[in-house]
């Protein structure tokens, strides 16, 4: 049914004729497109609700970037917002939670979120599946339970998340309870957006990089294992842990399909750590395309050497940054929608 | 002449009867002693330059904390002022520079600094080395030229200091015509520390973690060896470049005494990259410090038998965090001290 389905045979380890490329937050504001969209809603939440300006922004890096995939435009945060806990999107500060987690009877007042709680996705998946129209893969996505509850509990964005790490260090217990339930919501969420179309699905959890290896597996692992052995079944899972350098190897151990490396990873030291049977995807800097296009030609050629064209899907190592000119990405798309070995 | 000087022989090797510890922002916010003589200044830049201040602050965690160290009280971007850059720390924001670098005209109208120009800090120096009468010794110290760089561009502090990165891909040369007086100015400013009584140096690289491995090397790592290699034979030399997990071996190839840990790195890994004869100092998650006792003793035990007694400086992986317990504090420090293996 799909045309160019690249990026799903990369993911589930099949061979491919060309390295298939897309890239995180590729729906936003290096496109004028995406603004003009932007400003039809009044503010982040609203347009994050509206299926059809979610559909229009999650198409048009399709349209003129040519990536090889489509992510459905929302955002992580409408898990706390489903199980209870809405937020607003603060212009230049980000996210900010009225109400955080504090307690176990704030804890115990939280919803496990069903799919139908987060109906405005669907219909915004359902619809993009439609206009897509086989074109590329529609992948899906959710944070990570311990990068949601690290918001849940420090209400906003963080250098530190100490206060979340303070929750995880003197109420551990009650931190197991909550993750459960973000897991619960997420795993719930999930298979919806699968039902919905999607044709694969990313956990995002950004804040890894936060914690120490320890607290990483008993806090953050344990429950991204728990999505993936249900959903994988569903759909080909890709598992992005920014900053976890140190977890590659146990990451591959949940078996997912693919692992997103940002850009402090070694492309040979992470084959290595993750074995042959594992996709990896990712990581060019995304400051490099602040770059001329001789020194972006250069360091991609580099990374696609350096990963080899199967099992790998290019990316870059974390979201397009803002000002970055479009041009540009472009140009980077498009090196490596060409490039041979 | 020093009654401890446990952290100078750890640091160059020597055999100890226990492990040192101090800890990183030791003086600040979890003293109300330390708020008492902060609020004899101005604000934060008047603190920094009045040397009896800085003084008093230095010796209150000897005091209080029972510490085996002393770091004299200052601030990195002390260097940026000295070269022609002023700043401000403004309230619950961090340092803001009116001026950033843009162009090569900035970059040359900027002085490489010399030890007098610093002078509040020597005579802070002076005086805390006069005080101290040989209790511990005391560390001087410096931001490494990359970190000192992406503020004189960024102009503050940033999630992705992604214009400094933007700099380094863009315009390289320039680039490295500012870390070499960068790097010219750390040189000067550490021989005039280590003249004034500064017993060792740490060299910290807080925003190591945003530069890709390549980038590292050639911007970064390069005038971290030009520290090292001139300021080595003079005292002993501590590099912490935070996040910079994939670097290790490549810090000790620098020939420094002693290697910075944060607290995602694992204590035998580190160990086998950087070989037997480095010193390691780490790596407590200061969010530990918000655990109760027995689990800071746990953890603080499992650490300290992982660095094992020789070759090691406990300390945490990061600053303190203001809002910790300086009983929690003196907990942790009174461990470490009474530890036997």
């Amino acid at each position: 049914m799909l045309k160019n389905d690249l990026v799903l045979k990369a993911a589930k380890g099949e061979n491919v004729d060309r390295v298939p490329v897309w890239l995180m937050r590729q729906a936003g504001r290096i496109l004028p497109e995406y603004k003009a969209t932007r400003a039809k809603a009044k503010n982040f939440i609203e347009f994050v609700k509206n299926p059809e300006l979610a559909c229009e922004v999650t198409i048009q890096p399709v349209d003129i970037l040519g990536v090889d995939a489509a992510i459905i435009f929302s955002d992580i945060l409408v898990i706390p917002e489903a199980m209870g806990l809405p937020y607003q999107m603060i212009e230049a500060k980000g996210p900010w939670f009225e109400k955080t987690i504090k307690n176990k009877a704030d804890v115990e007042a939280l919803r496990i979120a069903q799919g139908e709680d987060l109906n405005y996705v669907l219909q915004a998946l359902r619809l993009t599946k439609k206009e897509l129209n086989g074109r590329v893969p529609l992948i899906g996505f959710c944070g990570a339970p311990w990068t949601i509850f690290a918001y849940m509990i420090e209400g906003s964005g963080s250098k530190t998340f100490s206060k979340a790490k303070q929750f995880l260090y003197t109420q551990p217990e009650l931190s197991h309870l909550l993750l459960d339930k973000i897991t619960k919501s997420s795993i719930n969420y999930l298979k919806s957006q699968i039902e919905a179309g999607t044709d694969m699905v990313q956990i995002f959890d950004s804040w890894a990089g936060v914690l120490s290896e320890k607290q990483y597996y008993e806090f953050a692992l344990k429950y991204i294992n728990e999505i993936v052995a249900v959903i994988k079944p569903l759909a080909p899972v890709t598992v992005f842990a920014k900053d976890a350098h140190y977890a590659l190897k146990k990451i591959s151990e949940t078996n997912c399909n693919t692992i997103g490396l940002d850009w402090t990873i070694d492309a040979a030291k992470a084959r290595t750590e993750v074995g042959k049977n594992m996709t990896l995807q990712g990581n060019a800097d995304p400051c490099l395309l602040y770059a001329d296009e001789k020194t972006i030609a250069k360091e991609t050629e580099l990374m696609l050497r350096a990963f080899g064209k199967q099992r790998y899907i290019c990316n870059l190592g974390h979201g397009l940054y803002p000002d970055i000119d479009k041009e540009k990405v472009k140009f980077f798309v498009n090196f490596v929608k060409e490039f041979r070995f």
